[in-house]
Parts: C-alpha cells; sequence; structure tokens
C-alpha cells in the first residue's frame, strides 16, 4: 500500500470512530457545569475564550469576578464593550493580601455569590462563569456546600464555569467537565513580567 | 493570636513574596512565546481568551486556523464582526479524516504556515494566534524547524501562541510558556455531546 493509500485508510478508520463517538453522545437537555483548576495558566482565559464562543451564537452571558478586585484588566475592558451581552460584576477588593482583613473577605465572597446565584437560576443567561471563586472556597469565604447549592439550583438553560487553582473535591464530583491547567515552563519563572494584553 | 490577627499576617507574607518576585522579573523586551498543549479541552478556548486581553488593551491580533476547516463556530462568528481587530484566516479543509488525503492536507498546512510567517515577522500585529497547528505538525504535515525558524523571525512585538495536542518538544524548549490543559473529567465520556456556545 502507498503513503497515500495508508494515509487515507487512517483517515477513514478515524472519521468512523469520531462518527461512532458522536452518534453515541447525547446532548443532556440542560446547561454543563464547567471546572478549571490546576496551578498553570488558562484557567481564567480559558473561560474567557468560552465567553466568545457563546457571544457568537447570540447567547447571553454573566461574569462574577471573586478575588481579583479593581484592576484594569484588558478582559474587562473588552467585555465593558457590550454591556448588551455580558453583565460583569466584579465584587471583590482585590487579591485577598491586599486587603488583609478576613471579615472584609467574607462579607465580598458572600456578596459575590448571592450575586452569581441570582443569575445562574434566574434563567436569563446561557453562561455564567465564576472567575476565581476557587480561590474564595480554598480561603474557607464560601463553603462547598453553598456554592454546591447555587450549581444545583441552576436553570436548565444555563451552564456554568468556575475557574481557580485548588477546585474543591465534592464540586469536581458533581461537575460535567474538569480540566487541569499544568504549568510545564512559565514565564515568571524565567523573570519575566506580567505582559498586558497576555497575562491581564 | 486572634484569627484575624494570624490571617493578616499570613496574608502580609504573601503580599511582600508577590512583591519580591514582580520586583525581580524583567520586562523581555519582544513577543512572548506561548504553548497550550495536552490532551485536555481549554487549549484553543484560553488562545481566545488571550485574545480577548490583548483587543481590551487595543492590541492587534492575527489568528491562523490550522485543520479545523469552515465549521461554524462560535468564535468564528464572534471575531468576524471585528475585521478592523481581529485577521482570521481559516486554512484547513475540516479535521484531516474528512479530506482523507494526504498531499491535500499538506499543501493546505504549508500554506496556512506561509501566511502565518508573513503575519509574525511583519511588525502588524502585537499577537498572533497559531490555532491547532501542533496537530497540523504531529501529522508531518510541517517540520518542527520550519515552524522554529518562523517563530525566530517574529517581530519584537509580536507574541505567539500554538495551540494543539502534543507540542514538539523542540518548539516547547523554544517557547517562553508551556502549559498542559489536562482532562480530568470530560463531558464526551459521560455520553454528553459538543455544546454550542461552549465546545465550538
Amino acid at each position: 500500500m502507498s503513503d497515500r493509500e495508508q494515509h487515507k485508510k487512517e483517515m477513514q478508520a478515524l472519521k468512523a470512530e469520531q462518527k461512532r463517538k458522536t452518534a453515541d453522545a447525547q446532548d443532556p437537555g440542560r446547561g454543563l457545569v464547567l471546572v478549571h483548576t490546576g496551578d498553570g495558566k488558562g484557567k481564567s482565559s480559558s473561560a474567557f475564550g468560552v465567553i466568545i464562543r457563546a457571544l457568537g451564537w447570540g447567547h447571553r452571558v454573566g461574569v462574577v469576578q471573586f478575588i481579583k478586585g479593581n484592576w484594569v484588566t484588558g478582559e474587562k475592558q473588552f467585555f465593558n464593550k457590550l454591556p448588551d451581552q455580558v453583565d460583569w460584576f466584579t465584587m471583590g477588593e482585590g487579591f485577598t493580601w491586599e486587603t488583609q482583613d478576613r471579615e472584609r473577605d467574607v462579607a465580598a465572597a458572600e456578596a459575590a455569590f448571592a450575586k452569581a446565584s441570582e443569575m445562574i437560576k434566574s434563567g436569563d443567561y446561557d453562561l455564567v462563569v465564576l472567575d476565581e471563586i476557587n480561590i474564595a472556597l480554598g480561603y474557607d469565604y464560601l463553603s462547598e456546600e453553598t456554592v454546591l447549592d447555587g450549581l444545583k439550583a441552576r436553570s436548565d438553560r444555563t451552564s456554568v464555569v468556575l475557574t481557580g487553582r485548588g477546585a474543591k473535591p465534592k464540586i469536581c464530583d458533581y461537575a460535567d467537565l474538569v480540566t487541569e491547567m499544568r504549568e510545564i515552563k512559565h514565564p515568571f519563572k524565567a523573570g519575566i513580567t506580567a505582559q498586558r494584553g497576555i497575562d491581564f
């Protein structure tokens, strides 16, 4: 068999396999819960990429940013120009080491999650992103049970993405998809500063 | 020491550590090369999230999609509405198992990379995304050396993101950042179809 015929044969097998996989799969008839975790980069940026896909299909999107506070970021500047399609709430007061006040952090996280829960169950959104909520969970500013209850009460229409390192086991168990971003090589370690338009 | 004082102390230490790290880091004075690889989801969507950050800062962006072909996707529909900020080229003819013709695939990949190289060295872009190029490399449609040479010839202004599973070792060695997306739990495996607005 020539290389060309061999290639064609392999690709036919791959196509058949893909077709079989797709045929077996079912539409869940409800929004999914996705978790982006791990120590690597790309947890939040991947959520913003999912937002872009949703917006491309005319979906309505909500974002609640936990922890990150009022920094000027590229993503915020971009999405703020699309107020009819993206509702954006930033509810932390900066990374937790900025405030150094646990009670204030807990109050901010609870207020953020109250807003998030309202969006998730409202039926007004196709996608709600809870950015860096895993960090708030990691500091025990929010309980796993509170967040799980909020996810379970979601509208059938609504998918939810939770980002941040150290995702909690019960939330991962409940999620439809969990992806770990692993750092193989990181520019900070090579002594490079965070870059505008890439890292924020 | 009270819980509150303890928290404050920990957060002060964290802040000091962060400040030290940031002070040590240098601006590289040139665009970075980032690789998103691994078997998990989020490689392309994370690149689209980086695009959003870049656009938020008014940067100019180019995208060359290898392999994915002419499917209708959310990302393409979204970015096509921003022709002044994003130059988007889709140069495959669908996943390689669609064409089943190796010579045609090689020609398409080479044409795509010729376009990509031109964008990367032109100095016209802050960010160029080579989406799924690692797949084209994995099938030997392109050689590592050709792609490395293209990356090395980039304008100082231009960062490049390469996505796709199975990133080649030499390209990872050259890159500033390599992130592996690992699949912990995947909805396809739980029998759920790809979802519009999330998976494409």
